[in-house]
């Protein structure tokens, strides 16, 4: 393609909402301009990007067995009736009225609609496992749409579900999505990570996101550094200490301190490491009274941990300061476990440590040289923190690493619970009626195009994986309206690249050298190919790799041949 | 692909609600699904229809130049206010409210996003001529959906916009798409005709529909049998007859008759040949009177070119019989132009017309004999009839047939409606500020699969074109479970097939020959390969084309270059 027929729309403005990296990219370089709040156009480059990333999709889920199909994108309130979540859906189901007023909704995802599907296509368990997708426009009415195609309103999804006979072929279909996807982001070159995860409001059992590791993930990710394990900070399990509770050395002491709101002023005023402190935090019980929860002080409390306890308020409450001051006639960092009449569940660290310190309950007053069982009951133990780097793998092999992710993909092994609620079902072997087992296996398209460069950029733009750049070559011809030789050459190597089937943008504008190099760089083509008089005058072109910083003359008959070897 | 992996979804019901062939066999032959009114789900046989005709509309209109993109499918209320359509559109535009209760539609088309594309990234005239498109799901709230996709609320559509310098750059462009459609319907292998029409709401000058030809076409067309005119028969011109007017021969007689207010009746009646009896339509006027138009009794009053008469009540008004009744003493059909002293126009048809029987504007009386100039005034002449099959072709070469068709283009030279309403402007060579004009070209993706069948079918179900054909060979495979000899043969045809990259249907399921036959012939693959025991005894595989009613046998090792050939 030739950028005087199809013009770049690159832009040196940097719109001052964009706060990622992606998103200032993606403005800048011309592949998506904004409609109105998490509305985008497409526009020509960047729907070449997103088309690869549909492909390679759509190719390995064909691979995988799943058949495509295409839903309506507009959905009848009375399915989301059926299945409870027209009301649990919440502000983010876009509900709309047709010239009837009949309810509609701009469906974001389409489990109801595959299950109205399947109970009226589905009556044997001969035709079982069967597994659809689809590649398609949806809108979810985000609160606060940011971060551009990363999340806007409007999107693009894969979204696959899959009904079975038993849990056993249910499994084996997961297991097979699951290597799927792990195709497909491999393919598309980019560095992510399996984990697992909350099945949260779709419901089921077992489920996986997808992360591609990037700083600017808005996930926090445990990883083990040996071995596989992944998890989503949020679930990731907090391992009993290897090493045993050290025996009391030191005696109870009584300290006053000027009252220390924050921990590590504590523990520098005590002298004491942050470790040897612990913090309790109060959360509301059930029965109306409070649970004190002891960690320590370097440690996070993790709260969907905590809100799992048996006693809990459900949902996770943390008591007002005034009414802790009431209750304890100190401040909210003075509150310590020792002779507290109310239950108190300790950390699995907090409760492996000896001779710490802890708040004594009175104003300005701490205890240093505290210790379980001897000063204070044994308490009963949880795992109620989040991870923190170093920390061993839930899976006996290697340390956690904390890293951030932008989830790409679920899948989520769903059960019954939309084939019930719809009341699909099919005859098994003995004639009897039997509930469909369901899967379902989504993957954000359009937010991948956003998460491929927040993970390859640099600070001249994009650097595109090859197998979703948009076009492979870049062919930057100088001065070509002065020099018929420099396009004369320009047009040969354009029909042969072309010939060969290789994807190239051939910039031939009438621009400065140095307005056609930044733009091509931030547009993210990987390769490079310069025509200038000066080079040709060796019989040479000039080649550079996106990610190089120096460029390297090649002859000119050898340049087809170079580049087709990558 | 294998019948048994991807299973078909062909089923016998007849649903009471389709009207038309191609509703019942795209039901019928499980291509697709009704969600609810006006909405359907494509299954996986109907899905790859539609792709295929998106690669062939994608691929001419990248050969034509046009730039895909991808707008989003909800718009902002906004531009349609700035664009003042928002209340003009009326209830086919699906409105949809936020959460933060800002309003928005689901987009019909996108004239105004683009629109507002072009005002933000257009700047000088050097960026034009420039050309858009994109292939997207859209949605109108139709009062009466029907014909399933034929007619839905939400429907698949390629649409294009450009924009231009001037009229003569925008003519070039809509020769040029005008082109691309041509190809683009011609591959597809449908027959069609581009006829004149009626640029409507949309606005602008020059505009063409392209019709599918269909008895279940919604438009009549007239069409030339000579040359390419064609033209929706609510806009050809009945032209002036070639023949002068006969000199009067006979003398005025009335005649009374009882009431007859059928033409053919009356002619009966009187004994006077259909075509020398006139009849009187009455329309309402302006300034409040009424105006005689006097047709043919054998001819349709046109009401588009009634309503452009200048005098007459826009929009075009009727009288109440009561009204005739008062103001003429008589029925309508007795009335008459001869004594009237309102205006009164004749068709050109019926102003060369001697000797002719009318309405004596006495309750049962009529003239015969009756003549213009002799009789009564010559009238005032214009063309107020539909043309009718015989008649001259207006562009002087041959004569019209009526033939029915489905429109499934439209393009239109739209002018600066929409650039001027959103204020979009460049500056020309000079510097000047110009506002561009706009093009745009739309094609009804979704709506091809139906026409397509509509064409090309017969009572046993759906004879694909090629290029749109789901596959191109169906392998049928008889008895295979209980003989391994049709089993291997079949599996070696198949992975022989496939490697051809011959896109073959594997029917191997078990089930009766019958069974397997039918589905094959309702779902319309143009070429089936049946492999039995019966004709591999003789090395031979059976062959039949979809059109035809006999099979022949074709030597096992020579049917994959047999099919190559097609």
């Amino acid at each position: 393609m030739r950028t005087t027929k199809h013009p770049l729309f690159t832009s040196k403005e940097t719109p001052a909402d964009a706060e990622l990296a992606s998103h200032k990219l993606m403005l800048q370089a011309g592949l998506i301009r904004r409609l109105a709040s998490g509305l985008y156009t497409w526009l020509p480059l960047g729907l070449r990007v997103l088309r690869k990333v549909e492909a390679v999709v759509r190719e390995e889920m064909d691979n995988a067995g799943a058949q495509e199909l295409l839903m309506p994108a507009v959905q009848p309130a009375e399915l989301w009736q059926e299945s409870g979540r027209w009301g649990q859906y919440g502000k983010l189901l876009l509900k709309i009225k047709d010239r009837h007023e009949r309810e509609f909704c701009f469906g974001p995802t389409h489990e109801e609609v595959i299950t109205d599907l399947a109970r009226r296509e589905l009556k044997s368990y001969k035709q079982l496992p069967i597994c659809f997708y689809q590649i398609q426009t949806k809108f979810r009415d985000e609160t606060r749409p940011r971060f551009g195609v990363m999340r806007a309103r409007e999107f693009v999804m894969k979204d696959a579900y899959s009904f079975h006979s038993d849990q056993e072929s249910l499994a084996e279909r997961y297991a097979a999505m699951y290597d799927a996807y792990t195709r497909i982001f491999t393919r598309l070159g980019l560095t992510f990570r399996a984990v697992q995860a909350d099945t949260g409001d779709i419901g089921g059992s077992a489920s996986h996101e997808f992360h591609v590791l990037a700083d600017a993930g808005e996930d926090a990710l445990a990883v083990s550094d040996t071995s596989d394990y992944a998890a989503n900070v949020e679930l990731a399990e907090a391992v009993q200490p290897a090493a045993p509770r050290p025996v009391p050395s030191a005696s109870l002491t009584a300290v006053d301190v000027p009252t220390q709101e924050d921990p590590a002023s504590l523990s520098q005023a005590l002298d004491i490491p942050l470790q040897q402190c612990l913090k309790t935090i109060l959360i509301e019980a059930e029965d109306g009274g409070l649970i004190a929860l002891v960690l320590r002080a370097d440690h996070e409390l993790n709260e969907v941990k905590a809100a799992k306890l048996a006693g809990a308020a459900a949902p996770l409450r943390f008591p007002s300061a005034d009414r802790i001051r009431e209750a304890f006639g100190c401040s909210p960092a003075s509150v310590g476990p020792i002779g507290l009449s109310i239950p108190v569940i300790a950390d699995r660290a907090a409760a492996a440590v000896a001779d710490f310190a802890c708040g004594a309950n009175r104003p300005g007053q701490y205890w240093t040289g505290a210790n379980w069982q001897r000063d204070l009951p044994e308490p009963e133990v949880h795992d109620l923190r989040n991870v923190v780097a170093g920390d061993a793998s839930p899976d006996g092999h290697g340390r956690l690493q904390i890293t951030r992710g932008i989830e790409v993909g679920h899948i989520f092994q769903l059960g019954q619970k939309y084939t019930e609620a719809l009341g699909a079902s099919v005859l098994d072997e003995q004639g009897r009626s039997q509930i469909p087992t369901m899967g379902c296996y989504g993957i954000g398209v359009s937010r991948l195009v956003a998460a491929a460069i927040e993970q390859h950029h640099d600070e001249r733009g994009i650097i595109w994986p090859s197998a979703i750049s948009p076009f492979q070559v870049a062919l930057v011809s100088l001065n070509m309206a002065k020099s018929p030789q420099v396009a004369a050459a320009s047009e040969q190597l354009y029909q042969q690249l072309t010939a060969a089937g290789i994807e190239v943008l051939w910039d031939d504008r009438e621009a400065r050298p140095g307005v056609k190099f930044a733009d091509m760089e931030l547009i993210g083509i990987p390769h490079r190919v310069v025509v200038s008089d000066r080079n040709l005058e060796n019989n040479c072109v000039e080649y550079r790799h996106r990610r190089d910083s120096n460029s390297q003359n090649v002859p000119f008959d050898a340049i087809v041949e170079f580049l087709r070897e990558y």
